[in-house]
């Protein structure tokens, strides 16, 4: 715990692939912070992180960790966050979480900044953050809703490894070594650690993210149409989604069809409207190539659009390609500016 | 030249990727060939290739490289299709071109046996092998449009590189172990060698196959809309597509919304329909995480259907995912393939 200013603010799972892009975007935003509290597992507790000049000591996350904490952000599983997030906010801090335990508990906002900051006026100390593949999205879409309507989503993802942790990445690397090398492996973790079989990810496509509802869609595609909904406002809005895990370990990419209500837009019209829009960088001229890619997304709170076009069948129909640092804008990002816009709104 | 039984065949573009397959394919299908002739450029002629126990060199193909051939497979590009094919038909050959060079052109049957074998009877020389990515999809919608009707499809492909031949699966691999390695690398090949830049492969997502159209779609797009239409026979069809390359060297992908003409079609009966369907396996038990995958499908000539689910909001809508080797089904096998129909159907 080391003495700063501003506000006392602690990160559940700092060792975590999430909570390490937290610390680092606490800093690279100079967040106002007086004293900065890492938690973990017993397991990574006594871990050193470096934060600006100090170097602070994790601890052992209990119960009692959230004495004195006015803002706590979570990332270190929903387990954690279900036993822990209750603890913090009894001892009054504001629980950002950045897990799906509370996502769709109608008593908890679930937000994204460019899309419903305002929804964070309702909290009961606790805060949602979103799925990561599910805020890119709508960061794009929002600005469609607003002025144009929207009626439909379809999406196909192509998903970085990373949003399964370090753990994955690290298998995707050694996999691909190995597969270079001509040399046996055996997948543990992908596509789910805890699901009863497990996949190559190097040089493959998975189409397995979280393990299956009995729809036949996933976790992962059922949070995308569920999350989508209600950060939207709008129940009503037909949403599909298909998950699938790609050889990538940073940044996710979105395949997004959508209708609008008003069948006049024209694609210079959308266009224009994500150039200017909050979060967004359009990367959208294919006589000159440019398209979003995830390897260049990698390190940006952006959201980059591109590829933008009309159905040719559906006169309300669009296309566009959607990309962002899972780890960034999809997690650690996103939770910090929601903490951002508690301070700003008067909220903490 | 090989003495052997049968029909005089040859393969033009015998040292690339798919002619490789080609050369493969008609030996494990115990093609009856009397003679075969391995044409190339003038660069790859010398070049020995094995086929069952002789050993037989690559020509130089030229005008009159068809005289007394019955059967000529193309696959060394568009330019030398259009040059050489007319020559070959000239010599009385029947061609089956592999390239995109005829497959639009009214006159030339575009075929894939499953969905239309019966066009190969209106052929005037040359049958063109559709693009590899609209195969496997027709191959998976054409027993769903006969038996239910099929109205709109909107895919979005995850596209292995092998699909731009063996110099890009060797830079997916160079990149790849560079990147490993923390070295610096030039891509130099993807996404289309003739167009203006090259964009890293290894580790990322690349919504570019083929150089963009006015319309802002690739003509990888147009050709999966336009191709669909013309195999199916369904000109009133709604098709849409993004084409997407992943770092998978072979094995096409595909995440395909459709919707059915009959809005009381459920999930088990496009299962057993697909399951009965000629080239397809379906592969679909999510509860043991059952589904296609590319790392699973390559060597095989089927088309692997899996992930098959009623959309949530459109009673006639419904998702799969199709698999299958781009170099097998999507070209070398089909193109034997449709050798073979001509035999059985007395066209040669």
């Amino acid at each position: 715990m080391e003495q700063l200013k501003g506000f006392n603010v602690a990160v559940v799972g700092a060792t975590g692939a999430v909570g390490q892009q937290m610390i680092k975007t606490l800093e690279s935003r100079d967040f106002p912070i007086s004293t900065l509290t890492l938690l973990s597992s017993k397991r990574s507790a006594g871990t050193k992180v470096q934060y600006k000049d100090k170097e602070i000591i994790v601890q052992e996350a209990t119960p009692d960790s959230f004495k004195g904490i006015d803002i706590a952000l979570f990332s270190a599983g929903g387990g954690v966050s279900k036993e822990l997030a209750p603890h913090a906010v009894r001892h009054g801090a504001i629980v950002v979480d950045n897990t799906s335990a509370f996502r769709m508990d109608k008593d908890v906002p679930l937000v994204v900044p460019e899309v419903n900051e305002e929804d964070l006026r309702k909290h009961n100390g606790i805060i949602a953050n979103p799925n990561c593949s599910t805020i890119q999205m709508v960061v794009a879409l929002q600005p469609l809703k607003e002025k144009f309507g929207l009626s439909k989503v379809l999406v196909s993802t192509y998903q970085a490894v990373s949003g399964s942790g370090a753990a994955a990445v690290e298998e995707l690397n050694s996999q691909t070594q190995a597969i270079l090398n001509k040399e046996a492996f055996e997948p543990k973790i992908l596509p789910v650690k805890s699901d009863k079989k497990h996949y190559q990810i190097a040089f493959n496509a998975v189409p397995q993210i979280d393990v299956f509802t009995d729809n036949g869609f996933t976790y992962e595609e059922m949070k995308m149409i569920n999350e989508t909904k209600k950060i939207m406002h709008a129940d009503d809005l037909k949403v599909a989604a298909t998950c699938v895990r790609i050889p990538v370990a940073t940044g996710h990419s979105e395949s997004v069809y959508f209708e609008l209500d008003n069948d006049q837009v024209t694609v210079e019209e959308i266009k224009s409207l994500l150039a200017d829009a909050p979060g967004i960088v359009l990367q959208d001229d294919p006589s000159n190539q440019v398209y979003p890619m995830p390897a260049d997304c990698v390190g940006s709170n952006d959201v980059f659009v591109g590829r933008i076009r009309q159905d040719l069948d559906v006169k309300n129909g669009f296309h566009m390609w959607v990309v962002s640092d899972n780890l960034l804008k999809g997690a650690a990002w996103n939770s910090v500016q929601i903490a951002e816009s508690l301070i700003k709104l008067g909220l903490v």
